[in-house]
C-alpha cells in the first residue's frame, strides 16, 4: 500500500550563522516508507512549532544537536494508516516525535495514543507538551502561593499565556512580559493579567518594578536575557525561578555569552532556588493534569489560544515566525 | 566602669580598586561604649573571618554594602562584661556580629548565648555559622543520597572542609577543588576525599572530569566562576548546585562580568535545581545539627580544623590570607 504515497520531508540543510532563515531548509519528496513487524505507519495531521526547535538547532539539549542532513524533528498528532501491531489500528490518533513530514514509520513504544475525538488543536496545546509544560513548570517547580506576585515572560507565548492564566487561577498577581503595545494590550484585556510589561518598548527592569511593586515570588522565565537579569534583580527572598525557555539565546550562531548577572549572587542573598523542568520527568501525574486543565478551560477560566498555519510547506516560515513573536499562544502546522 | 577601657577599632577606610589590602583599613581608638539599658558591654573574644566580610565590601547582599568609614562588621563570640538585662551576667559567652574591635555594646536580641564551656575554636566553627551552613547546605539543599557523586570548591575552607566530609560521611563518592598540589594532597590524605582538583594546575574541566567519571550529582559551590562553569557542564540529570559563596567573584572593583554559562540551557536540558541559601533560615533545626556535627567530631568521623590568627591587630592580613586562600581549615583572629 505505501509504495503508492508521496511524502514530503522539510531536511535542515544547514546551519544558520545568525537568525534562522527559510534558506536554511530544504524540501525533499521520497516514497514512503514501510512499517517493519511490531511498527506502524502514520500519516502526520498536526506538527507542533515550539522554540526548542530553535535550540536543537543550536546546541546539544536534552537531545543531541541536530545536523544539516537530517529530518527536521517536530512533536506533532498523527493518525495511523497501517499497523503491525495489535495496540493500535488505523484511524487511530498517536503523538509523537514525527517531524516535518507527511508520512512516519514508529515504533508503538515511542508514541502515545490520544483521544481521537478531541480536536487535534486541543490535543497539541492544552493537553499537549504546551500544557503540561505550563502546568507542572508553574505549579510543581515554582509552586506560587494565593497573593503572591509572578511574572512570566514571553506570556503572549504557547507556555507563557498557560502558565500566565494558572496563576491567575492560583489567586496571585500576575505580570506579563511580551514584545509589542498590542501583545501587552491583549494579555491585560483579554486574557486578564494584572499588567504587562513590553520588553520592546525600553527601560525594561523600571517597568518590570513598577508592574511589580511587591517584588516578584516566581518568575516564569521562557526567555533568559536581559528579561531574567532584571527580573532577578527584583525577586523576593525565598523567590523560584522557574527556567522553561531561554528563547532570547536561541536565534543566533553560538548558545550565548555570558549566562544571568546576579547567579551566584542574588540567588544566595535572597535565597532563591531556579530550576530547570521538563514536562516529561513528571509523566505520573499528567492524566490529573489534563483533567484540570480541561476543566478550566470548560468553566471559562483559561484561554488555550492557537494559531494555526495550513500546509507543511509551511513549516519552516512557522518556526521563523514563533522567533519573531508573531503568534498569539501556540503555533501548530496543519499538515493533513 | 567602662570609662576607663580602650577600645581599638578597625575601620573600612576605602573602598579596594581590585584586591583587598591591609592599605584598605585604619585602625581607630576610642573609649570603649557604655551600654544603654537593657543592654550589654561585652568583650569581643574571637573574631570569625570569612569570605562574606569581602562580599559585603563588594556590593549588597544579604546586608547593605559596606561604606568607607564604617567599622568592620565581623561575626564572633564575646565575653559579656557588663550587663544591664536580667538574661545575660558578666561571663556568659555570647555570638553575635560585633565587629572588629575589643569592645561591644550589644542588645540582647542580636546576640545567643553560646554554651562558656566549649573552646572558641569549637564554638566559632563547628558548632557555629560555619558548621551550619556546611551541614544544612549540603543536607538540606544538596540532598546527597549514598553512591552519588558530590564536588565541593574551595575545599580547603571552613564550609568546604566540613561539607565534603559530611557529604563522606552520607556515604557519597567526594570530590575537592581547591587550590595548590599540596593542599589536594591533605584533602584525599588527611580529610579522606576520594579525589581533590588542583584548580590552579591548569586544564580544570578535563581534570574534574576524570575525577568525576560518574559526573556530578551534588555541586557544593564556595567560588562561583570558571569552576561553576566546569561543573555545570559536567552535572547528572536532577543535579542540584548548593550555592553557598561565590570567594573567586569577591576579590574584585565590581560584582563580576557575566554569570555562569549553562544557565539557563543546562539546568533546563538537565533539569537541575540551583538554590541559594542562608543557614540563618534553618535556625529552628539548629539544635539537632548541632548534636549530629559533635557527634562525628567525637567518634572522629570530621575533622574540624581552625586556623588561628593572634591579635585584633592582624585581623587585616587574616581576610586578605584568607582570600588569598593561605588557610586550611576555618580562619579565626583570637582578639582576647
Amino acid at each position: 500500500m505505501n509504495q503508492a504515497l508521496r511524502n514530503r520531508q522539510w531536511i535542515f540543510a544547514r546551519r544558520p550563522e545568525g537568525q534562522l532563515g527559510v534558506e536554511h531548509f530544504e524540501m525533499r519528496e521520497t516514497a514512503s516508507p514501510a512499517p517493519g513487524p511490531g511498527q506502524v505507519l502514520v500519516r502526520v495531521r498536526a506538527a507542533s512549532i515550539d522554540p526548542a526547535q530553535r535550540a536543537w538547532i543550536l546546541t546539544e539539549t536534552y537531545r543531541a544537536r541536530l545536523e544539516p542532513g537530517e529530518m527536521m524533528p517536530s512533536f506533532g498528532l498523527a493518525e495511523v494508516v497501517e499497523s503491525n501491531t495489535p495496540g493500535l489500528k488505523p484511524g487511530d490518533i498517536v503523538e509523537g516525535n514525527f517531524g516535518w513530514q507527511d508520512y512516519a514509520v514508529a515504533n508503538p513504544r515511542h508514541v502515545m495514543r490520544r483521544d481521537a475525538t478531541q480536536a487535534l488543536e486541543h490535543l497539541i496545546h492544552l493537553l499537549g507538551i504546551t500544557g503540561l509544560t505550563a502546568y507542572f513548570g508553574l505549579l510543581e517547580v515554582g509552586r506560587p502561593r494565593p497573593g503572591e506576585t509572578v511574572l512570566v515572560s514571553a506570556a503572549g507565548g504557547a507556555v507563557g499565556t498557560l502558565a500566565a492564566q494558572i496563576a491567575k487561577i492560583g489567586g496571585c498577581r500576575v505580570v506579563g512580559v511580551a514584545g509589542g503595545a498590542e501583545k501587552c494590550r491583549w494579555l491585560t484585556e483579554e486574557l486578564g493579567l494584572d499588567a504587562a510589561v513590553d520588553y520592546k518598548a525600553g527601560g525594561l527592569r523600571e517597568a518590570m518594578k513598577a508592574a511589580c511593586p511587591q517584588g516578584i515570588d516566581v518568575y516564569f522565565d521562557n526567555t533568559a536575557g536581559e528579561i531574567l537579569d532584571s527580573a532577578l534583580s527584583l525577586m523576593n527572598q525565598h523567590g523560584r525561578v522557574v527556567c522553561c525557555g531561554y528563547v532570547s539565546q536561541y536565534d543566533h550562531a553560538e548558545p550565548g555569552g555570558g549566562g544571568p548577572l546576579g547567579v551566584p549572587g542574588t540567588l544566595i542573598a535572597k535565597r532563591i532556588r531556579m530550576e530547570g523542568f521538563l514536562a516529561l520527568d513528571f509523566d505520573k501525574n499528567r492524566k490529573s493534569a489534563e483533567a484540570a486543565l480541561a476543566n478550566w478551560v470548560k468553566t471559562g477560566a483559561l484561554k488555550a489560544p492557537v494559531h494555526v498555519v495550513n500546509g507543511l510547506e509551511n513549516a519552516p516560515q512557522a518556526l521563523i515566525d514563533l522567533l519573531a513573536g508573531r503568534n498569539l499562544g501556540k503555533m501548530m502546522v496543519r499538515v493533513s
